[in-house]
């Protein structure tokens, strides 16, 4: 059970803990909250509320645009940091995020983020295994649940 | 059990699930460490030592003053924030905040990192549930409870 | 159990909860992940790889090098912080470090993180109790501990 909050390199590592977890027969949850909620955004529906746009416009989409939590650089860092992952073949966060999909890694998008930062549902990712859920259902989980990292 | 170490968001997240699970009749503690210390502070006591005074001024007091992690630019981030949290009648850090104290939740604050930032308990709120404790205290409850997250 | 990924306070905190627990008779094991490496660094072969150059360069090395979260100010806020320290004949981050090999702490330095980095275990500091291992090493340590921080 993991509950993740931000940025390139630790969805790295919440998505390689998640995939290697999946991997290893164990349920695995994803409880997006906050900035990770931009992780499973897709595309923008502007609404009438300026502000709000403003923050769908300024949040980076998809785990392709999301920046280092250091020496981000105003973006260089990531690149580079792709690109050191491509020469290695390594794994993208996008690479990983996509895995953690075909194991069947349970997504909860943060119902109080989506409405504070008023992202519809349309706006996210369409994964048959993607939920959307307040703080009960991750307390929930996270009491059931052999391992709780906040990441 | 929560362990917490600074920012706006983060003391939302951490909050939120606090006062969920307070809520949902579960004993709440959160153990204030480093910059976490800063949402306890109430007022300044400045001390003979300029450069403790120094870390005394530059640290925001209470969670109306707290930056973001992230897109932060110089606090108008959080500004937008705010008022975005306004504009949805949500919470604010400073809501949430209050909202844990009505509901018993307990505060810990870290002994080492007021002795490191030369803070006073007379510098902290008036909380009847506020204790000052350290590492051996947060190890007992830690191992204790069904949750434990650093935030 | 403690999962780490990063700065000097943080690096604070997760030697302080690692000594105190170990100093409290419990087996204690602190996993380096991603930013979290650079503690474990002694000095810098260089490749054949500019880009992996490029990042062993910008990298800190050692607790002495890494910056803090918050108020780093391009490194005066450590340097402050540092001096803060010794003023209170506190520990430095340095200090914590050392302490949690003489306790015997286990380090583990994730392994997908090294090879990402182009890091070879001859870069790393010397110390009998230092392992590389990958994510499900973690996964079955964590599975089996008390305690599982993501720090």
């Amino acid at each position: 059970m993991i509950i993740f909050s931000g940025d390139f390199d630790k969805a790295m590592a919440a998505l390689t803990l998640a995939n290697g977890a999946a991997g290893n027969g164990m349920e695995v949850k994803i409880f997006f909250t906050f900035w990770g909620i931009n992780l499973l955004r897709r595309k923008i529906i502007y609404s009438n509320q300026p502000l709000e746009n403003l923050f769908k416009l300024m949040m980076p989409i998809s785990p392709e645009r999301i920046g280092l939590s250091k020496m981000n650089f105003l973006g260089i860092g990531p690149w580079l940091m792709k690109k050191l992952i491509r020469q290695k073949d390594g794994q993208t966060a996008m690479d990983l995020f996509q895995m953690a999909q075909e194991r069947n890694v349970q997504f909860i998008a943060c119902e109080a983020s989506l409405k504070l930062l008023g992202i519809q549902p349309e706006e996210l990712i369409e994964y048959h295994n993607l939920e959307i859920a307040g703080v009960d259902k991750f307390l929930e989980n996270a009491t059931q649940s052999q391992i709780s990292l906040f990441i």
